[in-house]
């Protein structure tokens, strides 16, 4: 799998590492070849939240790679030191500069082939003026006959809004959906 | 924060990292000296389950560290190329030898001084019948007043089973929790 063999030498003394199953383990780890010591490679969280104005979400158009010029959710990486919630406002500050009240994780997307869990909290936008930061080209309200399908940047951001209108359309609440994006 | 800053070389090249703020961030990143690559580092996924029998719930007793000897629900690290899900199996599979049909995601608690999030999914056992691995000292079954709640070896089972039996006692549905474990 491309995702792991990312380590060539030892974050700890720089040696090079060989990947070998340790005595106590079924998976072949990082080893140092000098310092013996084990380096584990793990998924890692995509944080963010689906904002809602009435009937219409927010999306930011990426001013960065990958998938520029493309539309998203407010979403990054789960930094140290934060929860997801907290790492969820981060994000759409950092990228929309929306005001928003938290509301429930809405979803837990496994996305298996690049390593990662992408979590959206639902949110309720507080006003409708934003201030995009520099990874951001553009952030603007969109009602469900407006979303460009075909211009999102991620399938876990298409999958969000599918269920989230789908929910909507049902009359449903808006529990938590658990998927693998294969 | 004792988390960051684990890297002392650079895992490409093996040259020393430095912490620095690359150009187009805010955070201090572990830097190569020698070839400029930046290497991140973010919370990872503990994953687990919530094995019920009946009245009874399935926990198991470390036989390793941290906490050798303590009880926990089995869990562990979520792995490369794997769901929550498959790892929520696997490891019960790998820790109790215990059969389930995986239910619903049930916790998501963040654990931001040691970069985690524990996810544990509850679980029907389909027998009573366990075959721990050498992970664990034992597989047994407990009622709720029969929990060893002083000898539980992390808050994060502590706060899953006292969710449980709470929404057991009061005819909840055995939807989400989320909570920040401080």
């Amino acid at each position: 799998m491309f995702l792991t063999r990312r380590f060539k030498h030892c974050p700890s003394c720089g040696s090079p590492v060989e990947y070998r199953v340790p005595a106590d383990d079924n998976r072949e780890r990082a080893t140092c070849t000098a310092c013996a010591s084990v380096h584990y490679e793990n998924p890692i969280n995509v944080v963010g939240t689906l904002p809602v104005w009435g009937d219409q979400v927010l999306l930011c158009k990426r001013a960065i790679e990958p998938r520029y010029g493309l539309w998203t959710l407010p979403a990054g990486f789960l930094e140290l030191g934060e929860t997801s919630a907290e790492g969820a406002r981060r994000e759409t500050d950092e990228e929309a500069g929306a005001q928003i009240e938290l509301q429930n994780l809405y979803c837990v997307l496994n996305v298996v082939k690049v390593g990662q869990i992408h979590m959206y909290y639902r949110a309720r936008l507080l006003s409708d003026r934003f201030d995009p930061g520099p990874e951001s080209l553009e952030a603007r309200l969109f009602r469900e006959h407006e979303i460009p399908w075909d211009e999102l940047a991620f399938r876990t951001v298409r999958e969000t809004l599918q269920r989230f209108f789908e929910d909507r359309r049902l009359g449903r609440e808006y529990l938590l959906h658990c998927a693998d994006i294969g």
